[in-house]
């Protein structure tokens, strides 16, 4: 029961608070059931995941994030209680941002935010729609990748497009496993990482930015978890991608190529190997009527190019209603896609968790003990 | 507050129940302000455009449905009271569909929701999990349009693509007013209409199926519509798009392609024209942050072919866990597509309703009277 | 996730729509489990003890209500989608009601409804507002108490005070189950239940009301149910007690006495009998920090002598503004107790089945199969 | 949409975290429009009101709280961000608790949780079942007192009776205004306020403890706030108050009197003063139908005993499964119901604030400039 947005979830729910240039940035995990082996170092892990170790491909603002557990773990075990992590803010330098105030930044929320809060909402850096924001989808999702753990789901995100270059080999699950977060930009084919690393670099030099594609996969998700009609896997999935910045698309499976295929082709027939029921493709993308069908769960998310650019754009000035010029100063990322790979991975982790739950596959109560 | 999967919306809520084979499709409008204008035509309107009228493109199953309003309208005018609305089924066959109970057809929900219900859930015709299902959508949709409409906004939906027909050329609104609903395939490029009816007559022929892509325009939505973080606009028409049976895939503005553009590129630069803000470019597709951005909302729903084929497929009968041959009978489309453009059109309608009472710019209450 | 307040239940979700002198009251009741033994005779059962049989002490207004499955239920078991059920109002004569519409009745929602709405909803009988919608709380009931009974819960309420007469003995069990439903007031002690009745009666010739106290025990709750600290057991419980028509108090255990006592004599002290952990006293009615003790949850309703009466009372005519004297014609309850029984045993049951679902000690998934 | 219980309300969204012996208690506050000129100030006043200054009623603990707000205010005023604040628990004594894991406390929710969470919750100082989380009560109201205080709403509550002692007179609401924080039981009545402090030192010395009951008026609310059926203004209000720690019973007006009433006596007849429509007695305590009624909202709390007594209580030891004798050391209130009163107070403006934004008459944005 919740109307306001900055909570996901039914069972498994994320509250995120915190603003790019406030004191904090922070998440609530409720309902994480009771008993789960958790630690600080869980969180720093996958917060650490966000950033990228070269700076060269990154903004350069590089948060040394200590992330703080508040509540809810109590002798190295969740209690059942909500729990609250944060990271402070340390490094924002706020004047780069006083021109954005009146002055709209392209291709950001800035505008469309002035309307909706009548000019109270905290614009430094964005404030609520800043990138920063991923933190709490990385400490939640590292609740919800230890949780999921318990159940052999493994959760996988990586680049497969960035500006032109295209991922063109087939991806192993053991190449992805050991490549990803071996390269700046997060692309388990180390060739075409490098060659994304350049189209970057190019973008960066010329002040501007280039987008790209995140592939997610789910492995073990066990078969018939979503709930139809309104509430179903992919839809979820889907939603918490949105919800991701810099997101403008989300398939399954085949995706969009799938209107240009006939159902005998599209159709992932069945078929039984070692006494069990498999799909022989999965066109499906693993899901089937919005439930999960026992088959790797696919998706993926096109990831605009990164709004803030250094080249100078038109916009208009609020404060006079006339047309201006604004350029950008400020550290920016050429290219969102390597921060993005973490974040949609701890995304889907997150709804699967809370399907999980929802499904009643994973019990409320004490792991270990119950 | 509600766990269960079977609503949607936070204050325009829309509770859907009933089964393809069972007594009815019914849906529950909760959260319409009391005054609005309403009658049963209304209903009866929207739920008939669902069946494109000429036969040979679509199943042969044609109910004629007839919309009862059971609560929540008075005198004409909601009344703030949940509004129920259903239409009784009169044409299931329930014999056509016996097979399936043991055998799962592939690409549909029957082996998963077997799964997850054990076994007990109403599988002639696909139960909850059949495209029956989305006279419920078209009822929502009503309400949602009506509402929308005193404040100007017009959501409007048609194919843009059908197996491998692509309409190339750049639609004009009033050509999509004009010609979606004037042929089968609700194109509102003519000549590509007629391209893709051929695509279609021919995949039924060979007993085979194709998908395509509907496009959806909402126009005159206000500035600033979307709840961030995590109940963002975008995040939930994608969320209400793949509750649409057969989507999967679902972008905004440039969406898949921004991947491949630069910043600089695909930007939408702010201006001022006629004493407004407005962007010079819509490759966002309306949305910012999460928020509307005053351009038309702009999204494309892949959809995929026809599960349900007559061509043979290879599944296994799961009471005997043996490999068998399903060849599906009984009546259905060879291209989801027509009937999937009025119920995409209902779904961005329903979720900007929704949006638009959570923005507080619908009022709560008598639209009329206070 | 839903605001309109026409839904409660976070698992176990009753939906409820329909007005007094509208077609129907009808109810959803969405994420019962699969495979639930349910027929269309347990719903009429217990829409059947709404009316007691006694017709002097009740309103001259008999519906024969027939209860009607509309979703939900396949081959006799719950399918895991919602079930929808209602009945058919025949009997309303809206007549009687004109002379509401613009002289609220005192103590009635008329005046509070007409604001609210804006005029718009539909008064006839009371509309949303009228005790007829109770028949929606016995149908979401048939489906809790079933579904409870698989776990050995008992949920029973009785009247223990009517106006001045109140049950003075303690109460067995065994008396409870046998007596209740024996006379025409629902009082287990037929000695009170007498002067309940003429108390009444008493009243009725009046052209008064009376009112009363319900209790309700339930049996068999598992210890540790109720999600603290907003979602507790005993809040849930009171919640959905307040929305029952005519209540105006809610205690647990001691209750209001528990402010006199001291916390030596208040205190349930904990001893083993029989091997288990048992509380040997309840003062706390069953409910501890929001969670089920283990003990009987015992709980008491204070309901109000009904508001419609045939004796004259002062109002004002909202067309003209000006004072005026009403005198409700139609028919009316005398009591409302006799009726309230059933009703708040039915909310009591809806609240449990919620929380052992929430609790995950009733499996999300088919009961018989899984 | 949440289903986790540390939540509450639909548009102004309380969610709270902390343990009574972790690192802080703290509240998230989410759905608060933008625009609301809010200070660290405002929070403090309201959470210092939480400890009577007379040391001698109240337990030793005496935690210096300074709340620190870390999310959602900027430059002096709400951003429409969710709103986070905590104070930080400084002198938490665990060691106190440690005998507590295994002998359950009669009358706490130790036994219970114990079982709930599987062993794993946090059990020192009760956790999360401790009073100290009401501090989130106090910092949540802070900001709905702010957000009434627009709309001349004013809530106020106060002891009227605590062990035997009761408030004979009535109490005028000047009186109430200038006398409930005058004294350390907070009672508006200065003789019986004197009575009963010296009730509550009895009960000191004897190491037993005393309960009460705590009145709570809400003034100019506006008619026609609640959302029937299921969140209807009473029920969400005694949900609440049944969440506040030790209140076993809540009843709105008359309440448990009612029962023993006329219907002729109870209805509040209505009237027109001064061109306005009034009723002219409050018996319905300003809800009817689960909707405001124009008049002031009134409910009275019974709080219990405090459980925690340094009399010796049998318990059980639930390691070894044991009979036992308990005797609990520690700082304890000998009367909850001082500190009982701001958290009622702050409950009630809670759930008033989300009942008017629910109700539309709170806009959604931002107060002061739109």
């Amino acid at each position: 029961m919740l109307l306001a947005g900055n909570s996901v979830g039914k069972e498994f729910v994320v509250t995120c608070f915190g603003e790019s240039h406030g004191r904090c940035v922070g998440v609530i995990v409720d309902g994480c059931p009771a008993g789960l082996l958790l630690s600080e170092q869980d969180f720093q892990i996958e917060v650490e995941k966000r950033i990228p170790p070269q700076p060269e491909i990154v903004s350069e603002r590089r948060e040394k994030d200590i992330v703080e557990v508040l509540a809810g773990i109590f002798n190295g075990f969740t209690t059942g209680a909500p729990i609250c992590t944060l990271v402070w803010n340390k490094e924002a330098i706020s004047t780069d941002y006083e021109q954005i105030k009146d002055t709209p930044r392209p291709g950001h929320a800035d505008y469309p935010a002035r309307i909706k809060y009548g000019g109270f909402n905290d614009y430094r850096g964005g404030g609520r729609f800043s990138g920063r924001t991923t933190v709490a989808f990385m400490m939640a999702g590292a609740v919800a990748k230890k949780l999921l753990g318990l159940f052999n789901i493994e959760v996988l995100a990586y680049a497969i497009e960035i500006g032109e270059v295209k991922v063109k080999k087939k991806l192993k699950l053991e190449e992805i496993r050991r490549n990803t977060y071996k390269n700046a930009v997060r692309c388990p084919d180390l060739e075409s990482a490098k060659a994304m690393k350049e189209t970057i670099l190019k973008a960066k030099n010329e002040g501007d930015s280039v987008g790209g594609i995140v592939e997610c996969v789910a492995m073990n998700v066990p078969v018939g978890v979503g709930e139809p009609i309104f509430d179903s896997l992919d839809a979820d999935i889907a939603k918490m991608l949105f919800d991701v910045p810099a997101v403008k698309g989300v398939e399954f499976g085949t995706g969009f190529k799938a209107a240009q295929l006939k159902g005998s082709e599209n159709n992932d027939v069945y078929a039984i190997r070692g006494g069990k029921i498999v799909a022989l493709t999965n066109n499906a993308g693993g899901v089937l009527g919005g439930l999960s069908s026992g088959m790797p769960i696919l998706v993926r998310a096109a990831v605009k190019p990164t709004s803030s650019i250094s080249k100078e754009q038109k916009t208009v000035d609020l404060s006079k209603m006339e047309e201006t010029i604004i350029q950008i100063r400020g550290r920016h990322d050429p290219c969102i896609v390597p921060k993005a790979v973490p974040v949609i991975e701890s995304a889907v982790a997150v709804v699967l968790a809370d399907h999980m739950l929802q499904a009643g596959i994973i019990p409320k109560v004490s792991q270990e003990q119950k």
